[in-house]
């Protein structure tokens, strides 16, 4: 292996054994000498990749929003079906990965949750540009009950994770959809989601910088 | 002030304080002694009430859960309309109150969301046997939606306290209340809650122990 690629492999490893540190016991208490060890990486070699535990967050959040990017980034078909889907996939997401988990997390996970909010709103305007909302029904509206589902599945999901499973979302779907749908395009969607499930995490690809 | 009611204050007063520096700081960051410091509140005192940092954190999750208690408990009227009052009274209390927002943050808020929960379905089964939800609607999709929601609105008010105004909640029972409501008892509920809005925050009532 050359030495950039196990940098890079190092590097990646850190901000996963960050990840799951702060996911578990929070930011203030996972220490830089535990989040090393874990890893079997010597001191020296985290701060040659972070200088402090500010830094290793910041890495935690940007990894958490390529993540999500991953997630948003599938568009393909009519727009309300992509979105139910896109629901469907963080959910499963929150559920396996430690690096979205803590993203959240964060005390900067406003940028993330602002980043899913914004997605959630042009998507849903783009389901009304298509004619696939009822008439009258208020994108507005719509956006607040799905980012305030998503973000409550992420926090009971914390204590217990049934609420990660599919039934919870698609519960919440099947309640939504008959008042927001238009006619026309109800039967064909499906509120548990089209997507294939249980997709292996993305890999942590970004570049050391 | 008598011996006994100088004591219940100063314990009151303990809670109040490790209710907001919990919420603030998280529970391993908040020192025992920061949290008597901002009551003016000695070392000694403090241990004579709580003897350890845990004790006072059970001390804080209780006293969530009188108050939990008490928005749970103004059940005049139909069943749907307690419902959504409760609702508005709990997200309203998630915005001034740091006992109750401490309660369901702490490690151990698994019992105030299990509590939530199963009051949610209490009431929505009355709703039922009252014939005020709509044929074949299931009470246990409604549970799914309404505590989502609610732990949402928490999770996200503790970025933006605009979660936490009336608007995202009253946009999610317009929402859901055409569905899940009976035609006859959809025109008389009120989406926006018939609750007084900001009752002052109850007192610590719990005696020493």
């Amino acid at each position: 292996m050359v030495k950039q690629e196990r940098a890079v492999r190092t590097r990646n490893a850190l901000i996963e054994s960050a990840a799951v540190l702060f996911d578990r016991d929070g930011f203030e208490v996972a220490s830089l000498s535990t989040i090393s060890a874990r890893e079997g990486v010597s001191s020296g070699a985290l701060h040659f990749h972070f200088c402090n535990k500010a830094a290793l967050a910041d890495a935690v959040g940007r990894e958490a929003a390529l993540r999500l990017e991953v997630i948003t980034g599938r568009e393909a078909g009519g727009a309300l079906q992509v979105l139910i889907d896109a629901t469907h996939a963080l959910v499963r997401a929150l559920d396996h990965d430690a690096v979205l988990r803590a993203g959240f997390g964060l005390s900067d996970g406003a940028g993330l949750r602002v980043m899913w909010q914004q997605w959630v709103e042009d998507v849903l305007r783009r389901a009304e540009g298509e004619g696939a909302l009822a008439r009258g029904r208020s994108v507005g509206d719509a956006v607040t009950a799905v980012v305030a589902v998503t973000a409550g599945l992420e926090t009971l999901g914390r204590q217990d994770p049934q609420w990660l499973s599919q039934t919870p979302l698609t519960r919440f779907w099947a309640q939504l959809l008959p008042r927001l749908a238009a006619a026309s395009c109800l039967e064909s969607l499906v509120a548990s989601g089209t997507c294939t499930p249980s997709a292996p995490a993305a890999a942590v690809v970004s570049a050391p910088h």
